[in-house]
């Protein structure tokens, strides 16, 4: 086989058999396909797109590409979530710990943030001591033990995967469905999960701002972790304002800890319930996700899901006295409150515009490298649909640099809309994929 | 400018200004944009194209990547002649040195042949002493002294466009027609033409055969010369049965001097002196084309053009005897002939499978780095159109491997097709853009 042969067929818009795709991954891998061949196929991919079979072969081939963990010898499904990205998303520190607690053991394999905020890895890295760099047996160990591990991506799975996104982050062509179906789909399945929640923000703070996408992504992948014999549900849901109030790292982790003390923002705690609902049903523990729902929320009550989020942190390092205790975090040295300029209802909170602000002032990364300020970040007062008066706070800014705080807070007044009518609710879920029971 | 915006824009179907891809191709060539993201560029190119301001960008930007040679001194225009390239090929040595003889300078540096039958420099190559690499100044001093030379390509040159087509080669991206008219077109441009008679192969044995796609690559070809203020013409022409008879390298220097000598075949006689008519019209020393081809052919029956002919190959260290006595040219070792299984009309001869079967015996590359056999090849007995009879003579295919002639014997059967019925006369021109008179 060679690569050229490979590129000038799927540019002819042929398709790619499963033989050829894993030839193409391995060598690339092995750096046997150079770098160039490999963007000038990912280009022909852009514009020829890959059928459900050839994103398949393309996942598997990535999966197998390094370490595949096998948690076979627990007996048990093993539950996976993922999110797409969306900005004050920290869905993952409550629904991992309930779902844990529920008894169904949950390995989880985070990425950090690029852009807008941090990610559940970085997140949890705010909590003083907690490490996100487990050996993968110490991982699987966690994961018998507790039900619950969650750590950083490592170079041992799912290698070509990282060095196939490198590549298409320089060459234009990461906004493939079937690619980024592939890329997520195969850091899952190189994880061992069996069961796959995938939650695919749609709006105005995810990547994907048209519905149409958003379903395609949310049936390629699902179709995906059906041909790979995997319980997949993925649901679509909304990104248009940020979920719960605050947009930061220490900070959504103390809103997780909130909600997981039953105090928390209502849409925060209510999704994270329904996609745990989903997780338990795929994984037969619950008959349907309302039971499932049903379940959680008494886990909620119980103090059960937030003991399971202690018991995580003490077991990866962290201090837990920062669950008891939240008001150590560190705070900004500076926090900036923004108000209203007129009286009326809050139209929009465009969820895109707070996270960029939120990585300005120091929650986000513009570059890899970059490091994140875990204590800055916006807490906002209030959510879409709320009447607020002139000169309310609408939002606060924490921040460690004066100038960059004013430039921030300037930033942040188009996020906004004030209008005389109430706008309609938004919904909390587009739709899932299958329509349940699948 | 950054790179990865100019892929997303080309990417996106929009169009580069000329800054951006003179910056593209500087930074390509300094090797500060990498070969990955001009490879994703090139891919993104092929499917979404490039217009003619576009075009015209990247073969200036092409050209100038290295030196540009300069004739202006001259006072007179200088022509140059291009062909895509077809099997039996050899116009530029009849051509070459009778627009010399009729006092218009024509500088040529031309390339080696890859594939089928082997380049101009190839087949000058097969004169014993005969330089084709000449330092720039030498070749410019040459063009002045004898309104003739032909030299091959230097890195000096277009390193760009090296570099690029290199990239093109391996990545799939080689058969777009923009790109192929500002690879051809820069060349030209670089090498100091004014006035450039390009000859676009059409048919099997060409590289292009639809003659849509033919036309546009003239046109193309055309626009770019016009837009940089040079005399473009552009033909096409037949390339279904090889020119001639003869197909190897030092087999066509021979039957080019048959040519000049008066006694050559008729269709390679004709078409020399009609694309040469239109590089005498370009630089206006004549009036049109018919005035051309009659001061061509009243040069070549003088003896004109066959004294250019030496007066070149002297110049560049050749030695003449060879074009006085041609049976000088070193012979293979075998010799077989190939013979008519029954009598009719010949309705093919398949110029493509006839160029592969002679760079089987030798006379073409199939890598770049292939020694080539000067004196292997085919030369066939008859045109398309000929009535043969059963056991004449169809081909005689000169090798020094008996094996390869063995199976070379075998590929040349289906290159043949004979019928009870004359075929209509294969045009030798399809067509000129533009429409002469321009």
């Amino acid at each position: 086989m060679k690569a050229l042969d490979l590129i000038n067929k799927k540019k002819n818009g042929e398709t790619l058999s499963k033989e050829e795709i894993y030839f193409l991954i391995n060598a690339f891998n092995a750096g046997d396909v150079p770098d160039y061949q490999m963007a000038a196929l990912l280009m022909a991919i852009y514009f020829q797109g890959l059928n459900t079979k050839e994103t398949t072969a393309l996942t598997a081939a990535l999966a197998e590409s390094g370490e595949v963990l096998d948690f076979s010898f627990l007996g048990t499904a093993v539950a996976d979530k993922h999110s797409s990205g969306g900005v004050g998303d920290k869905i993952t520190l409550i629904m991992a710990p309930l779902v844990a607690a529920a008894g169904v053991p949950l390995a989880k394999i985070s990425g950090r943030g690029l852009g807008f905020t941090g990610g559940t890895i970085d997140k949890l890295e705010s909590i003083p001591g907690f490490s996100t760099q487990l050996p993968v047996k110490r991982f699987i160990e966690l994961v018998q033990k507790n039900n619950l591990a969650i750590m950083a991506q490592t170079d041992k799975l799912t290698p070509a995967e990282g060095k196939l996104y490198a590549l298409r982050d320089v060459t234009g062509t990461v906004e493939n469905l079937s690619l980024i179906a592939a890329s997520i789909m195969s850091k899952k399945i190189a994880a061992g999960a069996d069961a796959i929640l995938l939650d695919v923000k749609l709006g105005k703070g995810a990547f994907i701002q048209e519905r149409e996408a958003a379903f395609q992504l949310a049936e390629t992948m699902f179709r995906i972790g059906n041909e790979m014999g995997r319980q997949v549900v993925s649901v679509v849901t909304n990104m248009n304002q940020p979920l719960g109030f605050a947009v930061g790292n220490a900070l959504e982790v103390k809103e997780a800890l909130s909600v997981l003390s039953g105090e928390g923002p209502a849409d925060l705690e209510q999704l994270s319930l329904l996609l745990g609902g989903y997780l338990l049903t795929l994984v037969d523990k619950v008959r349907n996700p309302d039971e499932g729902e049903q379940e959680l929320a008494r886990l909620l009550k119980s103090g059960a899901g937030l003991a399971k989020f202690k018991e995580l942190v003490a077991s990866q390092g962290g201090d837990t006295a920062y669950c008891d205790h939240p008001a150590l975090f560190p705070s900004t040295k500076y926090r900036q409150k923004m108000t209203a300029p007129r009286a009326g209802y809050l139209r929009e909170i465009h969820a895109g515009k707070i996270g960029q602000v939120a990585a300005m002032l120091g929650a986000g990364r513009f570059y890899k490298e970059q490091q994140i300020d875990p204590a800055a970040g916006i807490v906002l007062s209030h959510k879409v649909g709320d009447f607020v008066a002139e000169g309310e706070t609408l939002a606060c800014l924490h921040g460690n640099d004066k100038n960059i705080i004013e430039e921030a807070l300037k930033g942040l007044n188009s996020a906004f809309a004030i209008g005389e009518e109430r706008p309609e609710d938004l919904p909390l879920v587009y739709g899932v994929v299958p329509p349940f029971p699948c």
